[in-house]
């Protein structure tokens, strides 16, 4: 490079794809106060709060760890496997879109026997399939589903899947990336043992950060285990490092972000986790009773939608990518399907700021308008 | 938690520890402007030129993988045992501070036999000795060295391990946490392998990202590797979401560290690659010889200091400690000793924006200061 480019200049959008979404006003303020050291004493007020508002998020009191990993959603699945999963070991995975087929790559990169239980995109696995695997093979270790799935809009029946083994042996592993802040989440009360997250979804934060939460039987696991961690999940550090510090150096925080996801949570608090939580589900029926309204049909099924996020099937005749394209350039974002086995869709989020029933409206109105104009170019 | 905590009310300080240090000013801009989805096709400009501007910091145009990770700077170490050492492999590993103990650890947790050549903190480990142990070894597969080890403050000859490596079929790995950007580094010219780094510190962006170049022949051993590699850390397929996007999802990318990085990068090659190693020397040098002109000692042997982190000797005496809650309390933050093994030290970091001669007398008089009166304390 000869020259320096110039300072980056990027648009407004209105962030209504799968995530990120926008950032909460308050938090992207949180951002600009004073930077300090990672082991400054005064950031172990900070953290010991995030982690207690964490906590409070996953309705995860009774978690044995729960603190945020420095990393993406992905590295929160994939801490899981590599910390909960030895090579041999067999693991049954709900698959039902892009983020379960992840999970079964991730477990045979690290060398499971992995029990894939399928379902079609837009279908809900069934709990009493995964109990069947599970009968199949014994000695499993873990099941691991997707509580919402980010690339269907479907919700996983995870509080029935958690009561239904509470007396297996298996762990239970749940991808909550599109799922927490925004839909109900009883960590504990479910008997979840091993969940992960994004900050950039329904906690509104920016991403950068995977809030995780493990059992004590989840972390017995972990230090019962013959072959050792990564580094970068090496649970038990982390652990030091975020509660019991200033013991343990582990690497060097990422301070803006823990700023910004502490104001995100502090306001997730402010507002009412369950307020929250009735917030997304309206305006994501709002949604979804607009787009059925409007002669368009909904990929996931009817009893398990997820609120969140909106899978759309893009109609016989209409081009998905133009009618995103010509909502991005009014300043909109939407997303198009995840992945080559993805059906043609569009995916509709509604998450932190952007949860509300006068958004959904916007939106609904943008994409009717635009998929009209696209019919009527086909036809015409 | 019953309610939520107040909002975070984090003091000023001036950041002259080991890292990170204070936010660049137009970075910190960069992070308040719109936020873009990460698959935006406005997106696209911005990564590529970000993916440009560190091939320039890092001087490897040839590198076949440049990119940042979206992690610590312990996971692209990380990321390199993982993508370059299979179980079995001997590794190489220079050891004198806290970070060559890390590269031996985190090797040893990805099955590697491991020959460590050691030498005492502060001293460098001497690159005959490095190439007897591949002559020892020469079936070993990776050569890892700290360029910039921020435990001690000491600097590894390395363009002159890369010259003598030149025939060697052995990889050469460089931990360049504490160079990128404030010490001399030429990726291609010296045959550097992989080298990882943080945005923390001389580039003076905030915590969260580790730029990584790959050469050709590193690239190749990653392609022809045995086991699979962490999705996390997958080179191929995270090159393929920065370089060869829109075409592959791999994760969302932390837009708004990804803005401040930009801009970061961007003001160094707007002040000019060698006139910022110019700066980072000429401040770090007042700092060295204004400490042995005080009558203190310097850690780091003289032929090999390292100058964006001056690591002292805490006098017999003192309480090393309480000299740095002193500092802290007048607003200034320095480091001190890494780890269980380090001697009592301060480290005093001179990084981005404060890699200046005036912050070295500033830090220089209050450290000076609180040692006289702590001394005195004693001595009382």
């Amino acid at each position: 490079m000869s020259e320096a480019p110039a300072t980056i200049a990027p648009p407004e959008r209105l962030l209504c794809g799968p995530g990120p979404t926008n950032v909460d006003p308050a938090a992207l303020e949180a951002m600009r106060r004073p930077m300090l050291g990672h082991l400054d004493p005064h950031m172990h007020g900070i953290l010991t709060e995030l982690v207690d508002l964490l906590r409070s998020a996953y309705r995860a009191e009774d978690a044995e760890i729960v603190l945020p990993l420095q990393a993406t959603g992905t590295s929160g699945m994939e801490a899981g496997i590599a910390n909960l999963v030895e090579p041999g070991d067999t693991v049954v995975v709900g698959v039902n879109g892009f983020f379960g087929r992840r999970i079964v790559d991730i477990a045979r990169r690290w060398g499971a026997e992995v029990e894939e239980v399928h379902a079609d995109w837009g279908e809900h696995v069934s709990n009493d399939r995964l109990l069947d695997a599970l009968d199949r093979h014994p000695h499993a270790g873990l099941v691991a589903v997707v509580h919402a799935e980010t690339s269907t809009g479907c919700e996983h029946p995870l509080a029935e899947l958690g009561a239904a083994m509470q007396d297996r042996d298996a762990l239970l592993m749940a991808d909550c990336v599109t799922s927490l802040g925004g839909v109900e989440l009883e960590f504990d009360r479910w008997g979840i043992d091993y969940a992960y997250s994004c900050s950039q979804k329904c906690l509104a934060a920016p991403p950068g950060m995977s809030p995780l939460a493990l059992s004590e039987r989840a972390m017995e696991r972990v230090r019962s285990r013959g072959k050792p961690v990564p580094m970068s999940s090496d649970l038990e550090l982390l652990d030091s490092y975020w509660v019991e510090r200033p013991a343990a150096y582990h690497h060097t925080a990422p301070i803006l972000h823990i700023y910004a996801l502490h104001e995100a949570l502090r306001q997730t608090m402010l507002e009412g986790l369950e307020a929250r939580w009735a917030r997304h589900t309206a305006a994501g029926k709002r949604m979804q009773k607009g787009v059925l309204g409007a002669g368009l049909e909904l990929l996931a099924e009817r009893e398990h939608r997820l609120a969140p996020l909106t899978a759309v099937r893009v109609p016989e005749g209409v081009d998905g990518k133009a009618v995103q394209t010509e909502l991005l350039e009014g300043g909109i974002e939407i997303g198009g399907g995840l992945g080559p086995q993805a059906p043609a869709m569009w995916r509709i989020g509604l998450m932190g700021p952007n949860a509300t029933t006068e958004t959904a409206d916007r939106v609904l109105a943008a994409l009717t308008a635009a998929v009209e104009r696209q019919g009527a170019a086909v036809a015409g």
